[in-house]
């Protein structure tokens, strides 16, 4: 396995170890074939669905190993939501106390989300301040809080990782392709991959309209969006990749899809119509990439994961009935 | 466990059968632990989910089993929708052909969903003839073919009975709620209790504008509804329960909760909401009646059936965007 200059704590038997523990904390991932998807584009796909995870989304992986590794009582965390649930439910079962700093044009149902696991909510205007300003304002009034990184932090990448475990423990694939936003989720894959001596590829997918990850691959080096993007991808509405998330992608994504936001609809409705399966828009990501690129996958055998599904019931009302 | 008159081959070793065969050829349901609805009416509550079945809804393991028991090549059924997909394609799984007869008020994507399975659709105005006049018209012109009953065969009841062999192997429920049209599948969930001598109750659960099985249980005799019932839970829109499900019903079944479409349509956005479940409206039946009647489930561990998941986007655009 590859070392990593920002995160070195990610050795072969520091997974072994987060591996052996965290799955019986957590659900394991539906997976689901998509069968007239499959049929309509001449590949095997398979998705891996992280909606019925606690709280509705991989994050929760991530959440619960890294506040089980840490002695603090009091965490704060700056969140578009689902790492905020995460941080919230993961505290409640550990019985810490948690504050979450998000945008206040998080969807609804992510804020009455946070508040029902017991957390804190703390919305802030982010073309004024960032939430990482948000975040840092509130440690200054509590100093022995601890900052939960949503993806910028080694034992969140392991916990992510967990899903890479049960995608290649479940069949062979040429391919998976994963949602990029921070980069937590999707350098979780490939350091599960690299872990299992697998050779699939690792595809990323982000909106077009903030394509920070994709232009940093291009260019080789870290660039990070002006602001963050108005995609209605809310998930991927990250300012760039973290420092850790950055060195792991750059070495072992193959990739990086770019789609425009209406085909992220029309994944999220395939989802609907053909599959039953509620994914929020972010969550949708990854077969938005299949239908930008079809002809990128014929023959194929390809996990497509699905993120989440919290999404505003208005929201997903337009998307499913919209042309 | 007990014999049927109606249905004398239910016995023991036929169930044996079909359950050592079956599970190779479907989906395993998925059970979800439905956390915040547990801890709002004060019980434990988990979702045997079928969505995700074969065609979307648990009577593919009906029509598996049935037309994996019969030598002829083609066949016509009946039905309001899901059991004309599962049929389609189970029919083109098994290399046979299949003409499905339907209201022309069924869901627009149940319709598109046969077709797309390669079966032919007969649309009936229901208020002209019964679908079991559309389909005997069918025979009479196809004598060769094979006329396959949604509910009243007993190898329907035996193939949804797989269904209740994955319920009461994954843990001890103290109740099971299955939603009933035409008793197939709450027939099927009966005959699995009793075969794995479990003394869980069963109990069903109908729209209450097309209550015929609450009014027959209570009348101690099978009734009819006049027609088919403009519940929004079309898969509830029979007429009657069959002979065979009412003789298994009458004797193993504890009540029918009858719940109010309102209900029905709120149960199905709690399910959107709180679980990132999909479900159709006869799907959220089992869920109604514990919204009905949360005081009677206080502290019990109960499993809500959800049948299925297909449903118009537009309907279900309008449930879950409804106050």
């Amino acid at each position: 396995m590859q070392t990593y200059t920002t995160a070195p704590e990610l050795t072969p038997s520091y997974l072994d170890t987060v591996w052996t523990t965290l799955p019986a904390r957590i659900r394991p991932t539906l997976l689901l074939p998509a069968q007239k998807l499959s049929e309509r584009l001449g590949c095997s796909v398979t998705i891996a669905s992280e909606t019925f995870q606690f709280t509705g989304s991989f994050k929760f992986r991530a959440a619960y190993n890294l506040l089980s590794s840490i002695p603090h009582s009091d965490i704060v965390a700056a969140s578009s939501g689902n790492f905020g649930q995460a941080i919230a439910y993961a505290s409640k079962i550990l019985g810490k106390r948690c504050t979450i700093v998000m945008p206040a044009t998080s969807a609804q149902v992510k804020i009455d989300a946070v508040r029902s696991y017991g957390g804190n909510v703390d919305l802030i205007d982010v073309h004024k301040i960032s939430r990482q300003e948000g975040a840092a304002s509130h440690l200054r009034t509590h100093p022995d809080a601890f900052l939960a990184q949503a993806y910028d932090d080694y034992r969140v990448v392991a916990g992510n990782s967990t899903l890479g475990q049960e995608i290649f423990a479940h069949s062979t694939f040429d391919t998976v392709i994963v949602p990029v936003g921070g980069g937590g989720l999707s350098s979780g894959i490939v350091l599960a991959r690299d872990h299992v001596h697998a050779d699939t590829e690792i595809i990323g997918v982000e909106p077009l309209l903030g394509n920070d990850a994709a232009r940093s691959l291009r260019s080789g080096q870290l660039v990070k969006n002006e602001q963050e993007p108005a995609t209605i991808a809310d998930g991927a509405r990250t300012v760039s990749l973290g420092q850790i998330n950055w060195e792991i992608l750059s070495k072992g994504l193959s990739t990086i899809i770019e789609v425009p936001d209406p085909l992220i609809v029309q994944a999220l409705r395939t989802c609907f119509i053909e599959n039953n399966l509620k994914v929020e828009p972010t969550g949708a990501l990854s077969l938005a990439a299949l239908l930008a690129h079809p002809e990128r996958f014929k023959g194929r055998r390809v996990c497509c994961i699905v993120s989440g599904g919290n999404v505003d019931p208005a929201v997903y009302a337009a998307a499913i009935t919209q042309e």
